[in-house]
């Protein structure tokens, strides 16, 4: 496997930094996760404006620009061999003495990892999956901005845990007001009434790529869109619920803690945005 | 200069671990910072005792046990030919498979770092720092734990970018509830009326360690106490106000967003409290 470092290609036990990196000491720093299928890369500029605008929020340039980004993440799929590709960039602040001040890393670091697309089984997709609403509440949004995809991700870790104990396939997360977020790695929509709603930016979520481009299509036909802060009641008594991320796309939900949402698996919204999601899916590449 | 490398001391050009290290893709990871007087430790057993709360509360087995770390602590101060030191042990979840189950990282790394103590500068504990009240909210205690010193330290990062930018030696952050909590690396005391107060666990604060020091040698001079939630105010109108951390000790805070406390400086009690600390020093160092 062969991974990008900073300035080439190393063989994966190549890809070594330093114990001074202040990705490793604090955190300090941000990714992007990206998804290509045969090669072609899903909302790519987007991504890449996240990951621009991550590094922004805190005060990190990014050393390559776009156009030197993009021939780097071809190359990695070629020289891996790969079609259908999970993709991460992570850009950190680099090696530097011990301290918080960022002026300490002169040269952040720019790693590009790529393997192989590990799809969810197909009958997670037909069955849904279980949630459970785990204690471990969101980040506050005004101690760390959900819109900076960085390296701190103890949150969704501990969150992450609970579920795994409870037998869950991932964690709904609270946020302090005790209004739903996201799960650990995923946009939460359920459906009330033919009306699909999500949790708004103002709960202290991530804006998710998928989630953008779901509400999107929901208006295109015509189903009536809400986003708001909702009570996990609200989630409770939804005729359908679904995750939304770019490695699963759209994935149906059976049930929270335990209790079963709705009654078909997918519900007839999810199962409709599911195949708008396919049928536009060549417009989003790039 | 040498560094403890999971297993044996590596110069610091060798002390490399892989970019798939979780430590650096999630920061998931724990770590302590400690200080050597003439390399005798202050507290060593209860930051020890610290680092494995820390990990046990993120589900990561500490790989060394307590007899095994010491000696490598001391080892590195002899190595690295250091009298007065500043160390850091960190503990990652280790090289993992992308994803967030610890599961994935069946071996933490360890590192332990030392370098020469570079102590603050005589004229701060003379004059005081200047402190800004930051817009960053501390982590939420619920989503983040304070009690866990993880290597998630972006909350901290932003905070100390702020107070920079606004020219101060440190940031000031509150709650969600608007109370005041901590520094990016220390806790904070008032006193008013010779009453020393600082703000309670409940608040959403790491226990540190010379913070308790100071509320037993408070305490034994009969000076009155209180573990409180406080607003910004209550600092503006003290008498006095102190920083207390591993390396500073006991610092004295000059002004708050500009606004000076008290009168002199360092102020009768924060003087008499450094000099107890000061007199009672060797019976912290083991």
């Amino acid at each position: 496997m062969w991974i990008f470092l900073n300035d080439r290609f190393v063989r994966k036990e190549d890809a070594l930094i330093s114990v001074f990196d202040h990705g490793f000491l604090y955190g300090d720093g941000v990714y992007e996760t990206l998804r290509a299928y045969g090669r072609r890369i899903f909302r790519l500029r987007q991504h890449l404006a996240r990951l621009r605008r991550s590094a922004s929020l805190i005060g990190l340039d990014v050393p390559m620009v776009e156009e030197d980004l993009i021939p780097v993440l071809q190359e990695a799929m070629k020289r891996n061999d790969l079609s259908d590709a999970y993709l991460r960039i992570t850009i950190s602040r680099g090696e530097g003495s011990i301290g918080l001040d960022p002026r300490l890393c002169p040269h952040p670091t720019v790693v590009v990892m790529s393997q192989p697309l590990q799809p969810y089984p197909i009958e997670l997709f037909n069955a849904g999956v279980s949630l459970a609403i785990v204690n471990t509440r969101r980040n506050l949004a005004a101690a760390l901005p959900p819109m900076i995809k960085s390296l701190n991700f103890l949150n969704n870790i501990l969150a992450k845990q609970e579920a795994s104990r409870a037998g869950a396939f991932d964690g709904l997360m609270l946020n302090a007001e005790g209004h739903i977020t996201e799960c650990t790695t995923s946009n939460i929509f359920f459906v009330k009434n033919r009306c699909v709603h999500t949790p708004s930016a103002a709960c202290g979520i991530l804006d998710g790529i998928t989630r953008e481009i779901v509400l999107s299509l929901a208006r295109e036909q015509e189903f009536p869109t809400e986003e708001g802060r909702y009570l996990p009641d609200a989630l409770l008594e939804a005729d359908e619920c679904f995750l939304t991320n770019t490695t699963m796309e759209i994935m149906p939900v059976r049930d929270i803690d335990k209790r079963p949402i709705g009654n078909e698996k997918p519900g007839p919204v999810t199962g409709r945005l599911r195949e708008l999601f396919r049928a536009n899916l060549p417009r989003f590449l790039e």
